[in-house]
């Protein structure tokens, strides 16, 4: 499967009165790593959505788990994979490393929609073409 | 003028490892208390956009002077109020107090804007209608 | 067990392009909402870790279901309360409401620690004390 | 004088619900870019602190101009550098570029402060060292 890494300073701003990452922030990088993920494939999710005319990737259950924390000026690096995809949702692991140690664990269930063409601004989901899922597994 | 009070518990995951609120969040929490204060003119923003035909009212200008930190566990109160109308802009001045203690002053000017008719996605500002001041002015 | 609830306006700002929450502040709010809990139990968080001696009580393992989206001026109230005690370790249960309708259902472990006073600037697991227990069961 | 430059991808969640960046964000990435600045001069913020006995160099006032704004996807560049050092305070100027466009100009003032002694909790402005001018001097 393909897997992508980004590199992440943690910042001032990250980080709360006991000096460690405020742990909701773990979750919104997390997010902009499945959106890296997705570029690292090609498919950038700005083009991804109109191209293949989806409404979005929902996050229909999302969890992590925390090991160790991390502090304002560390350097750390998020890798993320696709680990399963299903007939219309998918599910993403990260795992945030400060050197070689793993401090963060992030499981994503997400669903691949469309807007449902019979109940005006509801979504539903569809099947995952093909050719998405074979750019993620030649890597 | 009409003035607004909100009330906040300042939250652990909005401090920083200094122990006092993060700057940045100021900024969440006046554009929040502008919000509260249109709707205590009786003009909600998320019924103000559809009711004016207006896109928003994006910010062009924000200040903050930062006299006292708060800290996690600190109840204060923003005192929200339009400093000033103009013809397509506004002054908005808040003021966040612990106790009687001033401890950040806020400056907001924001524009009445509606999608721009001979430009396509793109704003124009238009005229505040007399009878959106006139809600500010009689309280 | 003790059930605390807390209302809360989805703001401008939670928000993200699609118009709805964007899921890291459901953390932040869940985050926000176990220090409800607890000064509901009248063990407000900034008194427990000086009263209790006691580092904090960090999230070891935290997830959440998304179920329905909230948008921009809804209205919602968290429900929180404590699902289990371990020796050392807490569950906390969130449920956000819409009206009646459950939207996103939030679950944390948390653990009870103090600073190992043999290994400085680290943490340990400690019990948690029955009278902590007890303002918890008597409600 | 020194100036340095940062890219920055903007993220889904950094962006609201009219698909712009929610304002509060960019005063989030100046305060990084601000580390970053004094990083580029040799002075990591979690070093400087200790290194000259500082407990920090607090924001006392920040402004921003909006001039256009950014979406998800955009890729920008903050130019930051140090407008004015005075005894026990400076400005710092961020500017923030998307192509050659200029889309946010961000102004802070900052004061180099220590713990002060005849007060215990409370900090005192110091005058800032020659050394430390000197390197954003000399590039």
């Amino acid at each position: 499967m393909l897997t992508n890494n980004q590199q992440l300073l943690i910042g001032w701003g990250d980080c709360d009165p006991a000096g460690i990452v405020f742990y909701p922030r773990y979750f919104a990088w997390f997010d902009a790593a499945t959106a890296a993920l997705f570029a690292a494939a090609g498919l950038p999710i700005h083009k991804l959505f109109p191209d293949y005319g989806i409404a979005g990737m929902p996050m229909v259950e999302t969890k992590a788990r925390f090991i160790e924390p991390s502090r304002f000026g560390d350097e750390v690096r998020i890798e993320s994979t696709i680990s399963e995809f299903r007939r219309s949702s998918f599910d993403v692991r990260h795992r945030l490393f400060r050197g070689e140690t793993l401090t963060v664990e992030g499981f994503e269930t997400r669903v691949w929609t469309i807007w449902d063409p019979e109940n005006p601004g509801r979504l539903k989901g569809k099947s995952i073409p093909e050719d998405v899922i074979a750019l993620f597994n030649k890597a």
